[in-house]
């Protein structure tokens, strides 16, 4: 095996800094407009950031333009830590989040589209600064769209490969022409929507700032909002349904978002991710609002749009909240639990295991007694009228099996240093997941500012793995990745 | 596909009842030693059992010998079921219990040698009747034995002929002659290890009484005990630790025991799964003997003996109980909950996901992070210096997917009738795994009375399917199994 390029590394994550900096530079417009003082903060934020970017952009060679996987799987996970670390700084420089720890899990708790916050007053940060922290989980969306239809597949991780066929752009077999055509038309598409949403919440009666700010998170499925109460703030069903609406989409493959917007609906219908997504959506909005009338009492119309707003919110791991579900009955609130193990689409923002994996792992459990039944017959799985190759599937049930491995062993550390048992739990599942709130002391109506330091710091790190599908960073924990 | 030959079912369970009756007929005499005035309902209940065994064994016809794999789906699960039924007659007919599902519930546990109990006072119980509830679960254990080392091999059950080849007896081509041939000799160990455990227990001061009873339930890894407080009844160390070498031999592959008996300790040692299971249960003792020392303030031989006795009890799935592990700090009830999903070694007779499982789970995981990194190269799993074919490793990863995904569609189910989330969770993980306590209402000091009729039912059928390897029972629900 050949050495790692450094140089490349190192030139790209130099343009990319560059990058983060420009959407700080225009946090900085923003704080400006409103005039509030974090301007120097964010401004010296920028600085910092894009000397850094500047330095190791020019300072490093690039003359080698084909990177390979290894350098892939580096860049990546070095991507999200990097941006992470100097996206904290605007909260440090302005005076928001006083200590480095709540800075840097609030930031990562953005880039990586999770949403669970650590602050207690939300209202009370400068505009700039909200902005920002807005703006950080529309990038990682950003980020998330190239690497799960463009990168991920190509490094075969975790069966993504398999709607690889489906996606619009060049034949798959060259990495850097591929991931430049894809992200153009789909980022096309995700700023699209995060406009046409900014506007239907802006006629809803949001601010243009809440308006824009909620999109961003919206589209990212990220979660984060302007308000301590979430979307609860607004008493607006408009809103409310908009959100959905956009939540949805935000959790729907993008590629399936693209054959829409070029009217072949018949595409969309037939696709089994998206029909599966959907059923899932509808059995369990049904069943909360069933619920919701019978043992709390709620008018019809209110049940079906808080059940399917928090379904919704939660199968997408946005983790936006109108209700409080920890006051639901308790069948309920492990209904939203077990939803934060499916998350969104494939190819969508969504975090979680992806609907593609837990519909292959439920039909692979199913063929495997038909296998018993007829042990001499060869009987493959089919997804999407596609055989899944013997090599994905067990890619596939690898991932389940490690996510569930991962889950159990991090609640075990979390019970170290939390009493309860549903925040050890939830607060492991909702940031490996990527979701945002949990159930318990890190539940709807409270948020992560408690836990201990040392929590933060290992929940911020389930974000990252999570986030990156879990293989991108635990192979560079492998010896064999490193041997020459 | 040929047709079910109905008239061999009913010869082999119409035969199988009739030995019920004889252990029923047994309990009858044990109950008249004493004159207790159970004497009555257990002969009814083996009046009735030995009459409907006799009319089914020769009103049927058994012509043919040879049953095929699917006669054999249909008896195991079968024969769990209808002995439940008829176990359950002694409960009713002596007025222990008084009502059927309660009866149902205690009988069904002890067969699949799980222990999860509804007895609010045990030591109320008559002798005979409590004689009859310790030697359901040592009859469950004869019959697990047989299922997993002569029957599910064959069968090809999630990876159960990974260890078919070290199973002493004729070649496995043949299912008549290896059953029987396997089941005597295994049979001898378990009734050897049986009768020594009763005599140290008798040693150790129990009443020679209480000493059998609770080595057929140690040796099944069932837990049911003769008194309330389970094994912290009696104060007595010695007790313990013979409890705990027993629970551990019983929870280790039959066929290391028979070895052992030959002198032939380096196979012993050199087993990779017996490697595992003893170092789980050495972390994990460790862990929370310093825990308890740390946060519970215990003194050192205290700690080692409350840690060992608890881990070995929830990993063999035994579930005798000296300590309140409620009591302890969080951090030790979640590791108590997590080892629920252990389970014994395979070829033993205890339950949960089995050791083997586990850890190929795990090198699965980590053997794909390796096939990332070296995606052209064949990278084969190993268990025990061999190859683990793919067959059986897509067996072993649908096995572990099915038993989360009931794990968690049970928990939602249990969550509609039980409010507090560690009932619910922990009621699910203890009856799937077939280990008997769980956390919160259903904990090591309380029962499982107050559970609405339909929970218990429905966590009647979760020891079932858990006992027999999830895909026996799961089988027989699928139509291409009914199919001709």
């Amino acid at each position: 095996m050949r050495i790692i390029k450094k140089g490349v590394i190192i030139n790209i994550l130099g343009f990319l800094l560059i990058i983060e900096s420009v959407f700080m530079l225009f946090s900085a417009g923003i704080s400006l407009f409103y005039g509030e003082g974090d301007t120097k903060g964010l401004l010296l934020a920028t600085l910092v950031t894009s000397v850094v970017g500047v330095s190791l952009f020019f300072l490093s060679r690039n003359t080698d333009k084909n990177i390979s996987k290894r350098e892939a799987y580096i860049i990546v996970s070095l991507v999200w830590v990097i941006f992470s670390f100097f996206g904290s700084l605007p909260f440090i420089f302005t005076g928001s989040i006083h200590n480095y720890t709540d800075a840097f899990f609030e930031t990562i708790s953005g880039f990586t589209t999770t949403g669970s916050s650590i602050l207690n007053d939300i209202e009370s940060l400068p505009h700039g600064i909200l902005f920002w922290r807005s703006i950080t989980q529309w990038m990682g969306g950003m980020g998330i769209i190239v690497l799960s239809i463009a990168i991920l597949p190509i490094l075969g991780i975790g069966g993504m490969q398999l709607f690889i066929a489906e996606v619009p752009g060049p034949s798959p077999d060259k990495l850097h022409p591929r991931i430049r055509e894809t992200a153009i038309r789909l980022w096309g598409i995700y700023i699209g929507f995060t406009l046409v949403e900014a506007i239907l919440l802006w006629i809803g009666g949001m601010t243009l700032f809440d308006a824009v700010c909620h999109s961003f998170t919206t589209m990212a499925t990220g979660g984060y909002s302007t308000k301590q109460a979430s979307i609860a703030y607004w008493d607006s069903s408009f809103i409310q349904y908009v959100i959905i609406l956009f939540m949805f989409l935000a959790g729907t493959n993008f590629t399936l978002s693209y054959f829409g917007l070029h009217l072949r609906f018949k595409k969309i219908l037939e696709d089994e991710e998206f029909r599966w997504y959907l059923g899932f959506v509808v059995l369990f909005s049904v069943l909360i609002a069933i619920s919701l009338i019978i043992f709390q009492g709620e008018a019809l119309g209110i049940s079906i749009r808080e059940a399917l707003f928090q379904v919704v919110s939660i199968i997408t791991t946005t983790g936006f909240i109108t209700a409080d579900y920890l006051s639901w009955t308790p069948f309920l609130t492990i209904i939203i639990f077990i939803l934060m193990f499916f998350g969104g689409s494939t190819g969508s923002t969504g975090g979680g295991m992806k609907i593609m994996r837990i519909v292959i792992v439920i039909k692979n459990g199913y063929y495997e007694l038909r296998r018993l039944v007829h042990p001499n017959a060869v009987i493959p799985l089919k997804f999407k009228h596609h055989v899944v190759s013997p090599q994905i599937l067990s890619n596939i049930l690898a991932f389940f099996s490690i996510y569930v491995l991962i889950f159990g062993v991090s609640v075990i550390i979390m019970s170290t240093m939390e009493p309860s048992l549903d925040t050890a739990f939830s607060s492991v599942a909702t940031t490996l997941g990527n979701i945002g709130p949990g159930l318990g002391a890190v539940g709807p109506m409270d948020n992560f500012y408690n836990l201990p330091v040392f929590g933060k710091w290992f929940l911020s790190s389930l974000m990252l793995i999570g986030r990156l599908e879990l293989f991108t960073v635990l192979i560079l924990f492998t010896p064999s990745f490193w041997k020459r």
